[in-house]
């Protein structure tokens, strides 16, 4: 687990079903912690939304103004970045992915706010944040869901937390794989040009899918069962 | 803009809402093709959700089995991945990063599937997908709502825009080379639980490769090479 701390502010979000989804979308992601500035109403929609997340809804913190968030950092998020340093409010905008590598090794409790479903946040909102974010999106219609909006960057985020569940196999696995395949191929008779470019492709085939201990036991299995046969037919023939 | 065409699928979608929102967030990222499997009707509030994309809902393919899907690459999605190698059919599960990173280059059509809100797809679909994709979550609530997991992945395919070059066979070619496969293992007689586990293995290893023409005819010729010394072989023994 990351030393950082993560806050999402939705600020004063209008409808219930959004508030909801950033809930659920929190817990997939292993955040807890949610304040809502000025938030509307929360029914059953946006409980339903929240679906197994309704304890971060129950817990979300309620305030009426920025100032009072307690962070070290404020990260702004917004659909318009500014074209050039002309527009020092808005510039530059980091991408979700130039913000975590900002982010990490920092020790400390950082605020990412998300603004209104219309407006956004405002001028004097993102003036008093210290990183502003943007996700670069289709300038034909950019404007992402909010809900949507904080599933990114929070998907980003939880990048910065420790990975890798696919274990992939050995490079001396492979190697040996090779050897195989190039004695088969021997036994096959390829020409010596037609085998070095016939293992080159295989080779780049199995580069490119990073093969498993599973699927490198699987391929020896069938290169090694073809040699068994052909040697035992081969014999059979003598 | 890349030569790699994205089309988005999902299977039985139940609530219109979800179905809406997937179109804005297609058209937030840029991307146009919808193609819906049995969807649930969509009503009001799912052209409310689609805010400014409803041209994308207007224009969406309906069909009624996965069947039908015209693509060259299918790639699955799914909120549970094999634990383990035990798993050959959830195993290897790419996150979206690896994903983009294998398509990188690749020209030709993709059709991303996204399966129920609440059973996801089946294991008859995810074995006809040629690479599965899981979005790391956290364990204590892994399952995304639908539309938040189409951003998502939207999200990183729109980090890869840029020239495609590496043509990728067609799908046809790849059932040509699975029954080349199959025939094969049955000459070198395979247990029937055991082949079919072998095919799928080897099913997925090419799936994340997405091979190119040449490297199809590359692994062909080299069945068929070793089919035709099998056959020689046995008929100089009788």
């Amino acid at each position: 687990m990351s030393e950082i701390e993560i806050e999402v502010v939705l600020v004063e979000p209008k409808y219930d079903g959004n508030i909801g989804a950033v809930a659920r979308v929190m817990k997939n992601f292993g955040f807890k912690s949610l304040t809502l500035v000025s938030p509307c109403e929360i029914g059953d929609f946006g409980r339903a939304m929240a679906s197994h997340a309704r304890d971060i809804l129950e817990n979300a913190r309620i305030i009426s103004s920025i100032d009072e968030i307690e962070a070290d950092i404020l990260v702004g998020t917004t659909s318009i970045s500014g074209r050039d340093d002309a527009d020092h409010l808005r510039y530059p905008c980091l991408t979700p992915e130039e913000l975590i590598r900002g982010l990490k090794g920092v020790k400390g409790r950082v605020a990412i706010l998300f603004g209104r479903e219309d407006f956004g946040l405002f001028n004097e909102e993102l003036r008093k944040c210290h990183i502003l974010v943007k996700i670069l999106t289709n300038p034909e219609y950019p404007t992402l869901n909010l809900s949507h909006a904080v599933a990114i960057v929070l998907y980003e985020m939880s990048k910065m937390r420790g990975r890798g569940e696919r274990k992939v196999t050995r490079k001396e696995n492979i190697e040996r794989l090779m050897r195989h395949l190039d004695e088969l191929f021997e036994e096959l008779s390829y020409p010596k040009y037609k085998k070095d470019k016939t293992l080159m492709i295989v080779y780049r085939i199995i580069g490119r899918a990073s093969l498993t201990t599973r699927e490198y036991m699987t391929l020896m299995g069938i290169i090694r069962r073809i040699r068994r046969r052909l040697k035992s037919l081969k014999e059979e023939g003598s």
